[in-house]
């Protein structure tokens, strides 16, 4: 279950006894759900929902809107490391939504779940009084007991990521006028790009892993958690562009900013040492950098230490919602 | 697509085209979708989305909404001969949400997946500014190629339906107060009671089918549309509680509320005429009464007819938001 703010975790813990019985639902501790699928394969499930207002800006366009409905989706299959089928769609428009909107809307989704292989299996349109309410269940596939899980690390597993950090949550403070206009950081928060050729390279290598959606801090939280262990990274060896780079550069207190806001949709993933050639050859066959940022070890939490070590104090540890 | 308004016919329109490709997704024009399941099976999923206000009363209990979340989308499938097993959660909660309130939704939602046989398999959990708005997405099984789909009817078959019509559109009004005081019709509104025995139990015998969600005459309009075929019923013959016949006999103009309303969860199939003793067998079996009221045809639309044949006049021949 997905829960993006402390005031969740109540949710979280009422709904876990629901789960009892169906090994698939892997213990509502990770970002998908197991069903069986045709001879040698599982069927990922996963679903999302998105708010007007919350999850993206209102006065987003339509396509902008479609395309992060499909992509946080896509994403949370690809870090699995299953590939994309399809996708139910349940949507509660506000009953002003004009017709040249949903046009926009329904040609943006068509073209981004066809470029990530996908149709839409069928869905559910009502009206709400409320804000635009958009829901998407995506299928994917992925070869039986393969697929990476939350719970999988190992202690002396090194964690790593993908790509850099932190961009869309600098982003989202470009795109609200809260940081000077940065046309590469408001990109990546404004159109998330899942690691869809990673993820699925990436099974038989990683030991654990979910995508980059609520934080760097706060989802290696998850990983802990559903893995009995506590995790050390060193911010020095995040990866950040150049961008983000020069943002912290000019206002330090952004780097709590980059290692714990959301929206990056980068993977996170463990794997023991002896996977760290396997992952070279992942990252240069799939052109996406890897970086080992830290390591798993028996205890419980998330430590963020400086170069020499020392511990930073982050604040709050995940995403909130603006 | 469910699609509960003539303003969502755009809307069906603008997403057909998104399934291209994917058989499963039956065009869009059934109320559910196929995947491929193990051997043997295909894996029936379907969507729907409630909310606050619009789908259920703003002051409704949890444990009734709870109930109506799980068993519409149990209705789905058991309408299309399956199974339940597992569902998924997208749940957006107004920010004043109680603990109370949430502890008593999620236990009864527990136990209602638990009473079909159901586990909840993952979910996501987001904040909204809006109404409560939750949408399930639920997983059955059936045999392969066994699924009751819209699409099956054939010219001649007849048109049946399970109990009895109208109970929950005439307990809408009574929960609403604007008809006298009702218990039985007023628990019908408030309590789908999906036919899961009666539905898979039909597999093999009916040619098409559908549960009665948006009222009958609207639902045997999709059966029609995805059958190329008109269908004709006999308003005489539709069955009716005695609660129904007692507030119709009052006031006739009730009728069409009857035919037109919405929220029964009775299943609505065709069979050909060589399949009567099959349906009795069934009936006697699961204890349902199944009623043939009509029959398909050649041509398009649906008519409703009296005794004498004659055309009634029903007004909007479907379910209206209150």
């Amino acid at each position: 279950m997905g829960a993006p703010d402390d005031e969740f975790r109540l949710i979280a813990d009422l709904f876990a006894p629901l789960a009892a019985g169906f090994p698939g639902a892997l213990g509502l501790q990770d970002d998908a759900a197991l069903l069986p699928g045709p001879p040698g394969t599982d069927t990922v499930v996963t679903v999302d929902a998105i708010v007007a207002g919350v999850h993206f800006l209102p006065d987003a366009p339509p396509e902008e809107v479609a395309r992060r409905l499909v992509r946080v989706n896509v994403s949370d299959l690809a870090a699995k490391g299953a590939r994309p089928v399809a996708a139910l769609l349940a949507a509660a428009f506000p009953k002003d939504a004009d017709a040249d909107w949903l046009r926009r809307f329904a040609t943006a989704l068509g073209d981004d779940l066809r470029l990530f292989g996908m149709a839409l299996a069928g869905g559910d349109t009502v009206a709400t009084p409320g804000p635009l309410t958009l829901s998407l269940t995506a299928f994917g596939q992925v070869g039986q007991g393969r697929a990476i899980l939350r719970s999988g690390a190992r202690a002396g597993d090194g964690v790593w990521v993908s790509g850099t950090i932190g961009d869309a949550a600098l982003g989202l403070l470009v795109a609200t006028g809260r940081l000077a206009a940065d046309a590469i950081l408001e990109d990546r928060f404004r159109l998330p790009r899942p690691r869809v050729e990673t993820g699925p390279a990436l099974v038989g290598i990683a030991s654990a892993g979910m995508d980059v959606s609520d934080g760097l801090v706060q989802d290696l939280g998850h990983i802990c958690r559903a893995s009995g262990l506590a995790a050390t990274i060193r911010a020095d060896l995040v990866p950040l562009s150049d961008a983000a780079r020069a943002a912290i550069g000019s206002d330090h207190s952004l780097l709590a900013t980059a290692l714990t806001g959301g929206d990056d949709y980068e993977l996170l993933f463990t794997a023991p040492p002896e996977q760290e050639d396997a992952i070279a050859a992942v990252a240069a066959a799939t052109g996406t950098a890897l970086t080992r940022i830290g390591a798993m070890a028996v205890g419980e939490g998330v430590a963020v230490v400086d170069g020499d070590g020392t511990p930073l104090a982050l604040g709050h540890g995940g995403w909130r919602h603006f």
